[in-house]
């Protein structure tokens, strides 16, 4: 920390991003990417011209990629605001739907980075525990006014609201922005983006990192009435209006063009969660109920951490969140079937060890 | 605007980026982007694997990138931070190095971010009118204390100070951060790179837009003592932790090896810079002295933005900016040779109808 720096910011604790180790070969199951490359369609995109072509900035309004979007949404390419992965996105809404009166509401159990954007931003933070069992109550949300920030599927938790519990929270909140971040959605959840026609303070996230298999790219869009997106283009063009490089709008449009092939892989690794849902049940874990990529999963023959450090250990990385309510648990991705077929063995011999 | 937006958003007025038309072709002179493309070793590095590997998150240390950075600048990976374009670390180190009770000085005349984030911030913003003839007088910004901009050389000017002013301008705010934007250095200014090692309070910003042809991909680096890098890294963790995707990554890696084409591209375009201002001054244009890939020039035959639509008609992309002191002046990028003796060409039909 330099002698320089607001205070603020001194306060501040970042967000702790999961291992990205660059030199050891992990299975890596620790950040929810997915086991599969994008659509082949993305590598057709990114040809010698388009390289050649970098020497020109992005197109700002990013056409191309709202236009494939709004057809894959059903909705106008005036609804949609892509961003430089959902993260930014995210930080653009509260930015434009917060300040330091007008606070912002979230789970206890959530995405972490909702509590270091509030800082960021100087934003109170209201912060509503979830249940004993990490289901979220809607009743706690109704008539805050607050923006409120949902997790739907949830994470670390895997746990999913209907729409219908959705729709009940953003009719007790007429008056505030409720933004449902469906970064896992593809895998098994239900979407809040038909519902943007009824409900004006409705702002869907997703992104590419997790079901289109894009996360290197850095894509993810939000998705809401015409005026609460020209209210984040407001922010972005007071940001950062190439937000987007040319390569990553190219490969968006590819992916989203390759509906068949998005829906295989999401299929392909629901499945793979289903057997190791089964596998892990049969070997004592206790796990949520995933509509994710992840399976959330606790064992009473070791904490969390000690889970973590042991298949570390053996080449493998899970997330481990060391706090009260998750410290029991650690967050497995879903790889491939050979992975997570390694997964379960490893996990036979460390918990035989512990007999 | 929706009725949710938070009233410091409805005040601003967001940056108006240069046109980037998508479907007719014109000659592109307007937004300073380089007429050759990135160095061969940037398309080299772009490969089916890398495409592949997109499912993975990038770095988020951006080791690689930074491994070379360090190489090319003489400094150490720790003290280089780099950004979605160098808009995005700007924006960082106006977030760390300022708020609401220590204003942002900036010249009346430059890059008009500066401002745009200054109210995206909540940061008082210190105006401080250039000279008639737009030079910057380092006077001006002794003992200000108040974090300093300063683009050097200056958009959309093109003048340059010399180390040695901005080192004045250094040691007479020791308590303060000096950000020296060096957007357009390579084209024949010094830059204060060197000078990091003797001042604590310098933050030098380069981008990867201009001389190496990469505005499409969106890269700028921070350069600065390792704590001062320290804080951005903490501003980047609490926003966006990947916010460089893979392939810029791997493209800038590529760029910063391949010296030997970086130094011929930016000689081509000083070279026709040169060409460029002997051929307006035989039109009687009033030029800056320019030491950037772009010229600034007004004619007393008309204003700048009848100049700017007359060549518009005619095919030609320059950038006006209509404000009380630049509204007599147009802004033209340095192309290709061939674009140039067009633009010139253009130029003598033009003002031939004004006789």
């Amino acid at each position: 920390m330099s002698r320089f720096l607001t205070p603020t910011l001194e306060a501040l604790q970042p967000y702790t991003p999961g291992e990205q180790p660059q030199e050891k070969q992990y299975i890596k199951l620790n950040t929810n990417e997915s086991p599969y490359p994008p659509s082949p369609w993305v590598a057709a995109a990114l040809t010698a011209d388009e390289a050649a072509r970098l020497r020109l900035y992005p197109d700002p309004a990013c056409s191309t990629l709202l236009r494939a979007a709004a057809v894959r949404y059903g909705l106008k390419p005036e609804q949609i605001l892509p961003g430089n992965g959902s993260d930014e996105v995210l930080f653009f809404a509260l930015r434009a739907f917060c300040d330091a009166k007008h606070p912002v509401a979230f789970a206890d159990v959530t995405y972490g980075f909702y509590k270091v954007w509030a800082q960021l931003l100087n934003v109170p933070a209201h912060v509503i525990p979830l249940e004993e069992d990490f289901s979220l109550d809607p009743v706690k949300y109704c008539a805050l006014s607050e923006t409120i920030v949902i997790a739907n599927p949830n994470a670390p938790t895997g746990l999913a609201l209907k729409p219908a519990e959705i729709e009940m929270i953003l009719q007790e909140n007429p008056d505030n922005v409720v933004i449902v971040d469906e970064a896992y959605v593809d895998f098994g959840a239900e979407s809040c983006v038909p519902l943007i026609q009824k409900y004006d303070n409705l702002l869907v996230v997703q992104t590419f990192s997790k079901s289109r298999s894009l996360a290197g790219a850095r894509l993810g869009l939000a998705m809401g009435s015409e005026a609460l997106i020209a209210d984040l283009n407001r922010v972005k063009f007071s940001l950062n209006p190439y937000n987007i490089n040319r390569l990553t709008l190219l490969a968006g449009a590819a992916s989203l063009r390759d509906d068949s092939y998005f829906r295989r892989t999401c299929a392909a690794v629901v499945g793979t969660r289903e057997w190791t849902e089964r596998a892990l049940l049969k070997l004592g874990f206790t796990l949520t109920e995933s509509y994710t990529n992840f399976l959330f999963a606790k064992t009473d023959k070791m904490g969390g951490r000690q889970l973590y450090e042991a298949l570390r250990e053996q080449g493998i990385l899970v997330r481990h969140f060391d706090a009260e309510r998750t410290k029991d648990w650690v967050r497995i991705t879903i790889g491939t079937p050979e992975q997570m077929n390694t997964l379960i063995e490893t996990l036979k011999t460390i918990l035989a060890k512990e007999e």
